[in-house]
């Protein structure tokens, strides 16, 4: 980057992959206004430098990096803004915040789900209710693991944005000595396979849970590309390759991730557990969970023939048994 | 299946995956002659029921099954010949066979693999040094562990021919309790790519040896993917969905698969051992370490861009540093 001035930048979400982007962020001539809901974790960081819930090995260079639990505070002056929180808060995260508060601000997606209820993606829903121009859009996705980029370990990102701009603009943003990152414009296409690929992850881990093995498995996912490839084509039909890294090292990166809290969530759910106890169990949000309810009823109007979505539905949705649905499943795949 | 009479069938192998499928043929009414090499496997197998040298937990029916070290015999009166050694042993285990042993019968490779030095597919150099119509040849391929079907894990085989009636008549034949199967007819793009993921599993554990991790491995697969593609295009141009399982999920059950003999070879080049070493420790040949010569020296004529092919082909034929290579080639992948 040859700027002189950082780019101002505010980073909403206090999670693990908030922190990890803002680990990147700040390798970068990027200053930070990182907001964070809770108030102890952000004065733990003023104080130490360390996010004590997530990620705690990583080190936050505060000088870069100021905290922040006002979200006005948080926007002010800031020329993008990343939205880092679970679909289901990001409404609840941006309480006070009206359409002027957008004013000529890049709203960058690290979300991977629809907004429960409205069923629309983020960057649909942000643009609607805060006049955000869609041009002024983009969604970080790629297969990436909080986890990973703290260790440094190397990653790639894909940038996607309807104005090629804006998408190059982000991609410099976050390339780094461990991230490469790569330009594109289908934000449709990546947006809705980022949110499939949680419900596919949980399909993953209800087979595990029922003691379905890795054959099935390899099965299970390579239907899985051909069930997403039939839904966003009928949503926005456009030519796009779905082995690129952005979809299929996606899904990859989280179906084959004992990590993957979706993955997680699947597994008790195939073992036996209900989503009541499944949820206690975790302690925190499968986004697998709500989406496979949005999806689900988006496609009442597409018609598109989904199996694994079907199936994952009736389970968390009307308490259909793991193994009978799953045996009506595996006879649909080949 | 209708028939009365047994389909009669010769096994030709004694490893992991014969017996496999010796497992899941002995479901149907299948009579098999199964050859092996080692006399004193066959006489175990004879005594016990057991193989002792590979999955030895299955129980072999031995009504159905008659073992015999002579393959000439057990050519004798069989309608289809299974063909499941490494590609490396093939000319071997056929010694003494002359094409008219192979008249009227129908050849089924199991092999995923090239002959070494002719650089040719397995059916490609059968048809040809035996005069077998490729019209009598096909290739099973799909997501398969031995070792998951020994536990009688649901599984899912592909069955490719020329034939559409060949791929269906195998395709019965293998049909069973957890086995589904699917006849399809691009033998050649199935047979390459169960090739390339054998040499894409040596790069995924290379990588792993080096200390990459699960989000440089999704960027590799995903790219391999279009590697496969370019190159399985480039030698028999064809509409073919390479998201379908006999092409992505065989990739990803073995290049996911701790068990896979490509992935420990490659992990332990990637961990420094010479090639003598790795091969030493191992025990056993990794197919890959063959495949990437033939796969590299067949694109000598085709000139396809594949940088993983390359990478891995450097490393083991012309000394290159796997750390070094590795450095080249992830500037390659987004």
């Amino acid at each position: 980057m040859k700027v002189s001035q950082p780019v101002r930048l505010t980073m909403v979400g206090g999670g693990s992959w908030a922190t990890a982007l803002v680990k990147i962020l700040s390798e970068n001539n990027v200053s930070i206004k990182w907001w964070l809901r809770k108030t102890s974790d952000a004065e733990h960081i003023k104080q130490f430098g360390h996010n004590p819930s997530y990620l705690s090995d990583v080190q936050i260079n505060t000088r870069k990096v100021k905290v922040c639990t006002k979200i006005r505070d948080a926007f002010r002056d800031s020329q993008y803004i990343v939205l880092a929180v679970p679909a289901a808060f990001v409404s609840d995260a941006l309480t006070g915040i009206r359409p002027e508060h957008f004013d000529g601000k890049c709203v960058i997606s690290a979300i991977k789900g629809m907004i429960p209820g409205a069923n629309q993606l983020v960057t649909d829903w942000v643009s609607e209710q805060y006049n955000v121009p869609t041009q002024r859009m983009s969604v970080i996705a790629g297969p990436c693991h909080a986890e990973e980029v703290a260790l440094e370990k190397q990653s790639y990102l894909t940038i996607a944005s309807p104005d090629p701009v804006c998408a190059e603009n982000v991609s410099d943003l976050l390339r780094c000595r461990f991230v490469q990152t790569t330009p594109v414009d289908d934000i449709y296409g990546i947006e809705y396979s980022a949110v499939m690929k949680n419900i596919i992850a949980l399909a993953c881990g209800i087979t595990r849970g029922l003691g379905y093995g890795d054959n099935f498995q390899a099965v299970l996912v390579s239907n899985a590309m051909q069930e997403i490839r039939r839904f966003v084509d009928a949503i926005h039909a456009k030519h796009r390759d779905l082995s690129g890294s952005a979809y299929l090292g996606d899904l990859l990166v989280t179906a084959y991730s004992p990590f993957s809290r979706n993955r997680t969530f699947g597994t008790l759910i195939g073992r036996g557990y209900t989503i009541q106890s499944a949820q206690a169990e975790m302690n925190m949000i499968a986004e697998g969970y709500y989406a496979v309810k949005s999806i689900y009823e988006v496609n009442q109007r597409f018609g598109v023939r989904m199996p694994i979505v079907d199936a994952v539905y009736t389970i968390l949705y009307e308490k259909a048994a793991p193994g009978a649905a799953m045996n009506t499943l595996k006879e649909l795949l080949k």
